[in-house]
């Protein structure tokens, strides 16, 4: 047995490689959480697993398949609390107690409140040593949106953007192109394929024939994520409060799309063409957006993704909606009279909201900025 | 004596070491070169020496008095090939030939049409081994506005700006405060105390009362740093087309400036005050920048600090005679109606001009970031 201080150096090495191993499911496990698993008996890893899709195994069981026999007094690592529950698969505690691991190892509680301590207290309770909590800030980033449904009943949203260097989007007339390259494109497909929802404005569908697809072969992955990101693509969202955008669009003919407006009289046609339309007006005659966040989180929706103009971008931004702000910033300036980030008029510097930048970093030519607002909505 | 590889290294090794003694004399040798120099003998470094001021010995110098008889038969490094002519100081490669090194490499030939080529022929006449071209990027680097001054006959023109992350400078109203933080000024103060010129127009001046001042206690460095900085402060340069800012303006009372206006007629009031006028109306009835730049580099100005506002920035950014943008950029939205980054309106894509961000870096809590014209002016 290893001294207490090389014990939680030895348990975080193992969990990085558990966490690891569970942002392998970054494009496919939605609407559940990812989660990785490392089993290891007398310093060797005799088991790994992951996560892979709703309704498949938990990185648990496929860990303890590997290990057979020699997870009998070993350590299983999860990056979430196994679960208590029986759901599409039987309760992991039940597998971990029955194959019988020797401790537990967690990077934190699940605040599913099906499981919610459960799992940890099922392990305890058959004579297995538990410990919660070993880097659990990073098992917390890879599921914000997991969590902040749980905890919260809403998605964890984020909004796309490209500028210019001054804050530009596109010329006063409307005239727009990619300003970005061939890497930002990219990485944009990647921020697509991890999201459960990627949502649009009438505008953008209109103005850029926009689609709102994941392109698998933009995405600049291994073949295997790939395939799992070909496998569970993102659900597109269309915010189109009166009904604009005709069904013949690009965007209705690239796939089934949930559209959401004001509008209260819908034709068959949707329907027909295999499109859902939720009708949610707000208060203002205009989509409650708010709302609609309840309703997609209520559907099993974690991490939805704003790639919209100005005014929807900004409408979500006005309403203190948004988590995250990705801006891929062009080296370009587009000029005084060109379109703005966001349309949102403030009179006075008190007004202006804080955000924290996280991140700068380069993507190809261009720079991807990271921020969140400070406080963060919910605070 | 080592194989000729190993003699690359080594040289590239002391050759840092001499730019890090280079980049001592960044506030205070304008309009003079930074150079640093080491003097080494068997392997020890014997001598080493940075030029501090203009007027002031030279690198070389300082170091061939440390180094003092052990400079005979030792190799001396320096970021710029030593002069060879009679200015306010003798000739260094003089000093070199007399101190009697075996070998002499340098970073880079002096572009100085006094010199070029002339010391290293000097040395390489009086039997010394000399070598060039070592590390030169980063020699040019910390010399570009003196190479610039060299060869194009302009100084090397940074414009700095702070915005927020939409790319906003003030509000509409002109409401406008500190959008960045501490650490942002702090850098601004050395880009300033870097600077042979500060400029800003009338417009920041009178909306601010801008002073455009070094301010010591806000450098952030070191007292040795610190003192020659204050030993050499920027000549701060104020473009008033219409001599709107008064006399008993901040700006004014901080010390002697120099005005540049399309006025002829000026009053006698600005030099009873210790100020200069220099009138310079160009054709567009606004002031001839491109010519106040040959007129500054005429009079050994190394690097221009633009600070101003859109307009006169953006006078600078059209007329293509920027070299770097160094953008401080806050955790902050403006909105859609604040003011633009720079009045520089563009009707089309096509005329967008193009810039490469060579660096994005936290400042405290705001980013800086570097960018270039690209392609670069006079290319």
């Amino acid at each position: 047995m290893s001294l207490p201080a090389e014990q939680a150096v030895l348990d975080a090495h193992y969990m990085a490689r558990a966490l690891e191993l569970a942002r392998k499911g970054r494009y496919s496990t939605h609407p559940n959480p990812r989660v990785g698993c490392v089993i290891v008996r007398d310093g060797v890893v005799v088991g790994e697993g992951w996560h892979v899709r709703a309704g498949e195994p938990h990185a648990e069981v496929h860990a303890l398949r590997e290990a057979g026999e020699l997870a009998r007094g070993a350590t299983a690592y999860v990056t979430l609390e196994p679960c208590s529950h029986f759901g599409r698969t039987p309760p992991c505690a039940e597998a971990l107690v029955k194959a019988g691991v020797g401790r537990v190892v967690a990077a934190m509680q699940d605040p599913n409140p099906q499981v919610a301590g459960n799992g940890l207290k099922r392990l305890s309770d058959a004579g297995i040593a538990v410990h919660s909590g070993v880097l659990e800030g990073e098992a917390r980033a890879i599921n914000r949106g997991f969590l902040k449904r749980m905890e919260q009943g809403l998605p964890f949203v984020r909004v796309k953007l490209a500028m210019s260097l001054d804050g530009r989007t596109a010329m006063a007339s409307g005239e727009s192109q990619w300003i970005t390259g061939p890497a930002a494109r990219s990485a944009v497909q990647r921020l697509r394929a991890e999201s459960s929802v990627v949502l649009t404005g009438a505008d953008t569908v209109l103005a850029d024939s926009a689609r709102l697809t994941v392109r698998a072969a933009e995405l600049g992955l291994d073949p295997e994520l790939t395939a799992l990101a070909e496998s569970r693509p993102p659900l597109r969202v269309l915010i189109d409060g009166r009904l604009r955008v005709p069904l013949d669009a690009a965007f209705f003919q690239a796939g089934p799309a949930l559209v959401v407006t004001c509008a209260t009289t819908i034709s068959a046609d949707y329907q027909a063409a295999g499109h859902e339309v939720l009708s949610l007006p707000g208060n203002d005659g205009r989509v409650d957006l708010a709302g609609l966040l309840e309703q997609l989180a209520a559907r099993g929706v974690n991490d939805l993704l704003v790639e919209a103009g100005p005014r929807l971008a900004g409408a979500f931004a006005r309403l203190g909606l948004v988590d995250e702000y990705q801006i891929f910033v062009a080296g370009k300036f587009l000029g005084s009279t060109a379109r703005p980030l966001l349309d949102w008029p403030l009179e006075r510097m008190s007004e202006a909201p804080r955000l924290k930048i996280t991140e700068m970093r380069a993507v190809g030519d261009d720079w991807r900025v990271t921020a969140i607002p400070d406080p963060a909505p919910g605070v």
